[in-house]
């Protein structure tokens, strides 16, 4: 938790952006996992209501009366029984009182408070609700059915909570500093564990728990797979072989819920082979050239598709495209390698502030999602602005189901040169991912140490540390 | 999962036991955790759903015709686009194969199937939903509001899956064992890390991360806490201190969900005071009269006032209780050490089945659950048949809050010598548990090695094995 100050001068900050209504922010509630009360997933505390209210507990709404300049902690108190079993914690008033609220009041007020603001035809501000127990309450609340929620959701929120949390304030840009440094503990104990006849599930296990170590929880499930074609492959029970490739993509969460966001890909024998080399070079000079590129007043789609550029133009030197460099991008043919985005907006959450919709997050007035199948997946496009927080992370797989599809409908056969391509089934996928800070001219990478991934590092690293 | 006769046998008892009717059990869909579609929990199918369909995939529904004979598993097939993230899988159709299901269809035909069997008056069976979108949508396909589901839900269903689901067959419990032996790694290393200055959510995440490694998951959120006294403490950045216990309650899912659940508890320097000692060797004495008791045909309601009954006299002896004993257990005066139950069922659910309800899983027509603080949270009553699994977990705790509580009303004064328990108020608690299965003639605890508990193998492994 930050100063009192932080969270009193957000939500005055939010007052002037939003200028009348009631904001209403709900906390998060425990989440069943496979049965109620008892079987709960870790608790996780809802980003925006965290970013204005501060408070880590379970079943807590924040009011913000913008027309009465009231803020208000609505949630009940906990009793004898309860004590026994989470301990003592502090009142609702006394929560309220860290984060510089002078109001609280029971669960059941806010039915009250709401029911006033319609009857005198105020506006209540929402965000776009995800979780299907705050859907019901907001059923129960407003009367609106889940269906039609986020369509009723607060524009003016929604883009005033953007505005805010996308420019990362000192203090957070330190936690996600605090981050990174668990990420690269998790990273380089992936590349002290990784040997052949080890599971995917036995390193994925063993990195997950550093975060629950050192941070508050794994900030995604962790993605281990010598699959790397497959972009959320779950870690499974085979056996790392030989000579193949292993991706690793892992992140933590600070206790103050600050997340990283990294990606390596390393050779289960310790030596990339000549074959692996030429499509990690590649990948490689693509992650180093977004960092050339990135800076204020950039366009991240300018980013992502000089990125696609230069990696076509490395796939054609290799063979595996063919044709009019511009064309071939225009096509897309190059989201056959790489079917998603350089990247996306990091914060509380991974992809952050996704709940809010990523064209609000990642886009705006003057550049709008693409339609096209792969560029359709990038999550950030807009201009950088300094203290942006994004990742950069290209990659190139060889995914066999599409191939087939594609090469079964002639898509992009002008630029994809399938014979070459069926040759690669067998090779998996590499990706590679930093957090990347937006600077005064520039950019950095997130993290004190800097995780190995140029070739000969990861090697050296390997060679040192394995076990 | 197991064989494909394992759930068409299965399934024809479930048509024997509910009779007639149309039995819809829902798989469970991705959680969201901090926003939707990418920032799920780990996924996790509901346990009934597995128990009878088998299938790990999300948005799938068992549908079961009892009059007709027809068993259908419900759900999409995967893209080209759903492919490229999440791997090729198999289709609908190939998955209801698997477990010898003939029939398949997609997700819109739901709706068709319920509206033909209402229209038809047929009944409709379905368990209480404990998730918020499984509520939604049995809002949308039957209509009934999500506050009055679990009256709704189908009694014959919940009794023919408690009655099934209570005894476990041979493979379920190798599929325990296996539980155990993860759970055994978990406490143990456990012992191995403790020691001053470290942070008990640095062992909590290493206990954690290795449920992941050899499991699917961890069975619960890992409670680690030198806060032994608050049953389901939170493990925090407070570091280890010299003199205080530890306690470690933890386990581990198996890849096809199956649970193990133990409790140690471990002195911070590796030997117990004296004080301490006398406590903890009450608690064991508890823990092994519960296996001394435990057997076919005995209630476990009796069990567990067994274990009150020797906790009792053991706490008079030390002179933290007084008066005479079954006046005291009359009014629940024991509670103030132990506010929980000795145990509750276990297998897939950690706390087995509870989803269903505890007062159809624990308890029957013979023998209620009790409304005393303290009894009324014991999860299992009834009684015992060979292939139960319950958990032995007896504690004792000073819970500062309780005692002042307690204290300030004089409750239960005349048993308790209060002025001695004030002492204790910086002690903690200490807690020991164990997975048992009800055999032929008794019981035996599960896990080919049993994690040291005794006081000086606790000592003894800690000597040796600390790093």
């Amino acid at each position: 938790m930050f100063s009192k100050e932080t969270y009193i001068r957000r939500r005055t900050e939010l007052k002037k952006l939003v200028q009348s209504g009631v904001i209403v922010i709900f906390g998060n509630n425990e989440s069943p996992c496979n049965f109620p009360n008892n079987g709960y997933y870790p608790f996780r505390q809802d980003s925006s209501f965290l970013y204005y209210f501060g408070v880590q507990r379970d079943g807590l709404v924040g009011v913000i009366d913008i027309d009465n300049n009231v803020d208000t902690l609505v949630g009940d108190d906990i009793d004898i029984e309860d004590i026994v079993w989470y301990g003592s914690v502090d009142s609702v008033k006394d929560l309220a009182a860290q984060v510089g609220i002078e109001h609280s009041a029971p669960m059941k007020q806010l039915k009250t408070i709401c029911h006033d603001a319609i009857k005198l035809k105020r506006k209540i501000h929402f965000l776009p609700p995800y979780r299907h127990d705050i859907k019901l309450q907001i059923f129960d609340l407003l009367g609106i059915h889940p269906n039609q929620q986020k369509d009723a959701a607060s524009m003016p929120l929604i883009n005033a909570v953007v505005k805010m949390r996308s420019v990362k304030e000192d203090q957070e840009i330190e936690e996600l500093e605090k981050a990174s440094e668990i990420g690269y503990l998790m990273h380089t104990t992936a590349m002290k564990l990784i040997k052949p006849g080890v599971t995917e599930k036995y390193i994925a296990g063993q990195v997950s728990g550093i975060a629950g170590s050192y941070g508050a929880m794994v900030s995604f499930p962790t993605i281990f797979s010598q699959h790397g074609e497959i972009m959320h492959g779950n870690p499974s029970m085979a056996v790392l072989e030989e000579g193949r490739l292993a991706l690793c993509d892992c992140g933590a969460e600070t206790i103050n819920n600050y997340c990283s966001d990294n990606t390596r890909t390393m050779p289960v024998s310790g030596k990339f082979t000549q074959r692996q080399l030429e499509i990690y070079t590649i990948v490689e000079a693509c992650h180093d050239y977004a960092l050339e590129l990135s800076k204020p007043g950039v366009k991240y789609y300018d980013v992502h598709m000089g990125v696609c550029r230069l990696m076509t133009e490395r796939l054609k030197e290799l063979g595996l495209m063919k044709g009019d460099t511009d064309e071939a991008l225009a096509a897309g043919a190059h989201a056959m390698f790489l079917p998603h985005g350089l990247g996306h907006m990091m914060g509380m959450d991974v992809h952050d502030m996704e709940a809010l919709d990523q064209k609000y997050v990642g886009y705006d007035d003057e550049i709008q999602p693409s339609k096209q199948f792969g560029t359709s997946a990038l999550r950030m496009g807009r201009r950088l602005e300094k203290g942006f927080v994004v990742t950069d992370e290209p990659g190139i797989y060889f995914i066999p189901d599409l191939i087939d599809d594609w090469r079964a409908k002639g898509h992009c056969k002008d630029f994809l040169n399938f014979d070459l391509i069926e040759t690669y089934k067998d090779f998996g996928g590499i990706r590679l991912e930093d957090d990347v800070l937006i600077t005064d001219n520039g950019c950095r990478v997130l993290g004190k140490q800097i995780i190995p991934y140029h070739p000969k590092d990861v090697e050296e690293y390997m060679a040192k540390h394995r076990m």
